[in-house]
């Protein structure tokens, strides 16, 4: 099985943001653990700082294949991207949102995801505990 | 390690209600699952349509002890009890919020959740699963 | 035919409340006015203060069968319940909402009902005739 | 006793609407219902398109009298109008409300009344039935 | 000097209206009481209860000419329509609107004028005077 | 192919208004201008004031048939008019709402169109173009 | 007839404010025209920029007496001072608040007037004369 | 002097909360405090996390008598139950609405108490001062 | 025990102002109450309607001492002063807001305190028995 | 004469997108559509998912030259980019907003456009007709 | 170069308040750094804690001449006062607002500044540098 | 001293742009002025129109070290862009945000900065002397 690892801005920088909300694993600590943790998993990682880069890494889904699931951790464009909102509704996969921090639990303008609307679920608040939660649960929706 | 699961209102109700969102399990088919999932777990199951059972069923883990770690869906009451949230953060135990539906993807009122938000985290969207998802993060806080 | 004409909040008080709103009948006269106007409908009275005592008497419906209808004033709980409306919404059956009171002519957080919008209709402002008026609604709508 | 019955902009059209909010009853067919169902009241029938027109009709009443009570439909302008709200409120009569469909199913800008407010209740929800629902309503408050 | 006078919804009922804030007097008393008041002013009265007629009766002071002047008590008509708003926005004469009761000392929709504010000026809350002062504002303005 | 274009208030007044928002061609130029640029169209030209009347025009569509597409400047009740909206609803043919101006660059209150929701476009800005956009648009849509 | 006439901050510096909302005329110049205008009443000028003072004034007319009236233009303290609202409330005597601007016509701060809401009436927009008028108003109030 | 003491969700757990919010004392101390205070009253503790038996022991002093007046510490139900807001408005008594922390000081969401609304007064932020400032209050009301 | 007592705008008129929020004493009667009332303690009464000499009031508690506590009703202030609530969290004293009215009964705009959030409590609704309770609060408070 | 034509995010999707809103035509269908049917035209086509390309590209207009005309569908960043609208806004040719929904018929959050108010005008739920209808409206512009 | 620097409610108290927000110099250390960094100009230093003596500092401005530039740290009236803002738009030499915290880092109701609206620029959260950079921001200005 | 300059999304445009705004200036002016006013400093210029490219700019000042400071002008991304915020906020060196124009004095939705609230302060409405005091702001943090 592959999944489609999207991370979006600021998550490249993991072990150097605020460890209260973002831990103090470093991306690849993540990736690392997600690998150890499923080995019979196949990752695509990628991480990007560019809304529009996001959106085309979603529409090669579409176009070429690839990932039987998606996971994407859209950072800060999760409270603001119509557009990577609409790029997520044209995948028909099985699709999560993870956050490593509780996005209830902080500023208003955090309240809310117009990205997680678009997928099966969130997962959020558990570090990178989230990803890990994250594959099952896309394991479970792909059988 | 033991977990206490409080369903909120209307889960009793699960298999009756609309697929679309909660699926066709019933409460006790989760509630199995869960504890054909994780054998190793005890599982103190409760499940009550009253706020203020919810309440005294979370002041009685301070009072009395028991579980390492609690498992919520507050149903409806998510998104309206100040109580229930007081209640949840008067206790020191791993925390996590789980729902059946993703709450993103349904009516405003149901977008916010003031009893996720003093939770260490929140699983929404992946009906039955969402439980199994929630034991695992527990666990992992456990440690 | 059978109607399940269930009370909320307070009203077991009327004849003690602001008559200005709620006139001077009491609930009992109510019921008693009920069954001498409809003398071949069979009524099963339920009033309850406890929002979750309301939402169990409405799972009863569904699991234990009984009425052909239900007919609801769930006064205060109509305006701030999400759990009582989706109690409401499991039920296939035709349901009323009746209000004393003219909900529209009072405070700004009255004028709104959750409840209401799960629900076939709603009567409201007629006093004790509401109740009349809406176990007509339900016998047409039975039919 | 004689009932002055005003239907707003497009009730004219009923038959024509949308029949899932509307049902398949003609404006007719409704005023047929009221007269085989109350054969001892008078019916005053009125519909107009235009609020001016409602506005001056309501004047009538107050100029001229004739009727011992008012059934209104404000449809649209239900939601709209503080000048029908304005000529209600000169009225000394019993007002009644009625609307076909149940405004608080609706799009929001639908779930508030200002003419409702003026009235002694309101009606909604039961299609051609509101009608009925609504000279019941009237024949006892003008006792 | 011709003044243009209109008159909005419900204006033709004085007399009959709350007298809390309308006053007792009716709009012809108001119409003797401008002419007797100011015997060298030729007033045109204009009343009408559709937002129609005002529109089109603004309408023909553009194309036939004939007032030096405006004053309109558009009523309920000021605090919704944009259309006599824009209507007399197209009117280059001077324009004053009047209100016999305070709206500021109304219900919150009524403190706000779309139409006041593309006229000169505003007066509101002293009955039939305000109609007497507006005069006088005109009489300034014209000069 | 016959088009019903129906202009809303105030645009009777064209050559009279702002010419900034609404150019300096009438409404009479706007009609040449569209019987010259397709002469194979028949035109069903009506201008109202009145919401009402424009309301009854849209039910002559429904009733006695004629056109095979609407196109419509519905003015300032584009902004206000639940009722020209429910009108509208009624009618299954292509319907294209046009504007003179461009709402999104004016006042707060012209950017969103209650009676534009229930079209199949809206065409807005471009001054008389707009209109002949709009027979453009609604040719194709027949088609 | 003694009035007592208030104005409130940056009044005294009319002449030197924006000529478009304010005119030419320096606070002197209304003082003479009004005591001009009206030989026959006695003015009891008084302006400050200092809120507190204002309050105290009015609270002068309930102690020591003196007016029959008051007219008030509290300037930009409309808008925001409920301790005025209360002072004004105070009184019993009549009370008219002018502006020399159209509030309704600018920033949508100036749109509301608390202070007007506890006065019998406002008068808005037609610079100095607005003074002129107030005092008639007063004038008849007091009859 | 018998007083009826009513305290709300999570009030029973004192001494377990934040006690920066809700000081160390226990329930039983502040009832202790109370009647080694006030020695001469005779007090009817009541503390429940029931919504509906708050009601409904408010009911009870309106059918059975026996307090002369009301204390209530409704807690978290203070933000957000207009149910125990009606039920407190049926007595006639004097009422007096205590909070431990001073609710001005805490989440926007604590701000308002609709239930202090139909209280004769409110008292909060002085921890267990505010039930013996309470009682004060009372009993200078019942004289 | 000194305590310095504030009271701001319109407190000076109490006996003048309506009876039914403010009651019957003057505030002299409110200061004799206090100081019969609490023989051992001194106080310092300082009554402004300036919102700046309240300011400089509370600045002189910070610059010269005095007082061991402070009792403010900031009247109308405490809903608009952004600046007294900064002066008043410059001190570190024991410090209570009175109401003589119970602020969440009256008018919206009176709901919120900006100057009670920066106090230990608030206490509202008592008429001067509210000062006299602010006292023993602050006594305890001190201690 | 030279067009520019820009296409927003997710657009370069079409044939991909769900139908109901976005019609089946790919963009390439939409851009031989537009040089089928203006074979006189030069059309400079444009597609990027990046904010910030879509900036630039709009800068090159300014610094380089080259069209006579913009016609842009900035997808999902015409509710949400400031920026974008800021870049259009330099640029002192025709510019037209196309969409291919009816954005006045969807979610909320796409009922404004931000760019769309510094365009000459919009036109929008044509589908691959909004292009055709924009070139044309475009044309007349640059006439 | 003679700069009026006028200083709000509560700077006088600067070494007194919050220092995380205002630091720890006083207002006359800020004086005495203005005079020292620019000992080529002239400073008329002005603090007034009274709204209506800032608004009469600045009408001197106006009436008596002297200074070349405004400084004004309006402090908490910035957010409120609409009074200073229109004293302020009388002026019309280079003006610059001053804050020494970061207005938009701090409770949301200091985010917006009424009186920086009308000042050339805004300069805040540096502290005592703040005043610096607003002498040098002047003198540019001036120039 | 070496600092960091970023600039958003059409800086690079300057001297095109709206020079009421932005002034005549190009962004190479403001270099040049920045360099020639502070010979003594290093600057490192950046612009870039793309949200993740600021982004990463913004991580190598994490990662790769260099400045001492950092000055931003982000533009439109000021008012929208919750990524760039997050970026800055990794960032513990000392940061200034500069705007050209007064954004208090522009379109509402341009009041308000979620990138100047991580910063330590913002001076605005200076144009190319925004940078010069930014500068100096920074040079005195750095001390």
């Amino acid at each position: 099985m592959k999944i489609l690892v999207i991370n979006g801005p600021n998550l490249n920088m993991l072990g150097h943001r605020d460890s209260a909300h973002y831990g103090t694993s470093t991306l690849d600590d993540i990736y690392q653990l997600l690998e150890s943790t499923y080995p019979d998993h196949q990752f695509d990682f990628y991480q990007s700082n560019h809304e529009g880069e996001i959106i085309e890494r979603l529409h090669q889904v579409v176009t070429s294949g690839g990932p039987h699931a998606i996971m994407i951790n859209a950072g800060a464009y999760s409270h603001t991207s119509v557009a990577i909102r609409d790029a997520l509704s044209i995948i028909k996969l099985p699709k999560v949102e993870v956050h490593l921090s509780n996005i209830h639990a902080r500023e208003e303008f955090r309240h809310h995801s117009l990205t997680g609307g678009v997928c099966n679920g969130i997962i959020a608040g558990f570090g990178a505990q989230s990803y890990l939660l994250g594959v099952r649960a896309l394991t479970e929706l792909v059988k």
